[in-house]
C-alpha cells in the first residue's frame, strides 16, 4: 500500500462499523480527508463523546445518559404493560407509531449462538427479576419476525409460563399497502390462519 | 426520538459518512455502543490523528504525512513520466499491477461544476507549474473512463497542447475476463474502433 500510515490505521478502523468492507473504508476516509474534514472531526468528536455519556438505563436496559431512562422516569406511562424489543430501533418506530402507552424492556440483540448472543448477554435474568419485582399484567413480545426473533420470544415466553402472567405478541398478516401478488408464502399463511370474521 | 441527546448526535454525525443515510447510521450507532466499544474508540482516534498527521504531498497532491510521499521522494522512479490520476485509490490500483514505474499527480476528484470541483480544487495549476519545471516526456491520462472523468481529461490535454510534451491515454477496450454478450455498447463500439492488427 502507498498510503501514508494513519491513512492505512483510518480505512481499517474504519472496517469495524457493520456492513463496511475495504473498498467502502477506503472511499470513506478519502471523502474525510479530501472533502470534509469538518465532518470528520464531528464523527470523531461524537464517538468520543457517547462513548463517555451512554450507558444503559438500569430498569428497561435502553441506552441512557441518566440511570433511568426518560420513559422509565416517566409517571404518565402505564406501568401495567411491558413490551420487549430487541433494539432501540425498534423501540423508536413503536413510539413513532403512537399506540402504545407502556414500559419497554430493550434486549439490546437477539439470541444468537454463532456470534456468542446467549440469554446473559441478553440481560434475560433482569427482563425476569423485572417481572417478578413489579406490577405487571401483560408483557407485549415485539421481537422481530424472523428465525432468531422468534427464537428469543420462545425461550421468554417458557420464563413466563409459571409465572401467571399474560404473554401477548404482535398480529401477523399482511401489511398495510401489502399487495397479495407479492406476498411472500409464509405471510399469506398467517393472513389465512389468522383471519378474522367482520360478518355473522 | 427517545434516544439519548449523545446518541442522536452520533447518528447525525455518521450520516456525513458518504453513502450512510439515516438508517445506516442508526445502525452503526447501535453497533458502536454495543457490540464495539473499542472499535468505536478506534474509529474515534484514527480519524483524529488522521486529521492532525495527513496533508498533501507538495509535488503530486496525494496523501503523505511527509512535505513529499515516499514515490515522489524515491530515486527508483522514472521521473521523465508522469501519470495524472483522479484518487490515490486509482494510484493505489496501478501501483498493484506494477506496470508503472514512472511518477504521478493526483487530483483528488474531477471536473464536477455541480459540485464546485473545478480546475483550481484539482490543483491543475500546480500540474502545469510542475510540467513547465520538471523534465517530463511523456504524460500518461489515466482518470476514469466515465463522463466526468473524460471532461478533466481534455481539460488537461487542451492546457498540455502549447507545451509540446507527449500526452498519452490509457488504451480502451475489453477488460480481461470480458464477455462479449455482458458488454455495454460503448465498450463494444471502441474495441471495435481501436482494433489491432496482428498479422500481415
Amino acid at each position: 500500500m502507498t498510503d501514508p500510515r494513519s491513512v492505512s490505521i483510518l480505512r481499517e478502523a474504519l472496517q469495524r462499523l457493520p456492513g463496511i468492507g475495504p473498498k467502502s473504508a477506503q472511499r470513506m476516509a478519502f471523502h474525510l480527508l479530501e472533502r470534509d474534514r469538518d465532518g470528520a472531526q464531528q464523527i470523531s468528536e461524537a464517538i468520543r463523546h457517547a462513548l463517555l455519556k451512554v450507558n444503559h438505563c438500569e430498569r428497561c436496559n435502553n441506552f441512557s445518559e441518566t440511570p433511568r431512562c426518560a420513559i422509565c422516569d416517566s409517571s404518565r406511562r402505564d406501568a401495567s404493560r411491558l413490551c420487549v424489543v430487541e433494539t432501540p430501533a425498534d423501540l423508536e418506530a413503536i413510539e413513532q407509531a403512537g399506540i402504545y402507552q407502556g414500559l419497554y424492556f430493550v434486549l439490546m440483540g437477539n439470541l444468537s449462538p454463532l456470534d456468542d448472543i446467549g440469554p446473559d448477554q441478553l440481560g434475560i435474568d433482569h427482563l425476569v427479576k423485572l417481572v417478578d419485582n413489579e406490577e405487571i399484567e401483560e408483557m407485549i413480545l415485539a421481537t422481530n419476525l424472523t428465525m432468531e426473533g422468534q427464537a428469543t420470544s420462545d425461550f421468554i415466553v417458557d420464563l413466563m409460563e409459571s409465572r401467571g402472567i399474560k404473554v401477548t405478541r404482535l398480529a401477523r398478516g399482511l401489511p398495510m399497502g401489502g399487495e397479495l401478488e407479492y406476498m411472500d408464502p409464509g405471510t399469506l399463511n398467517q393472513a389465512f390462519s389468522e383471519r378474522k370474521s367482520i360478518q355473522g
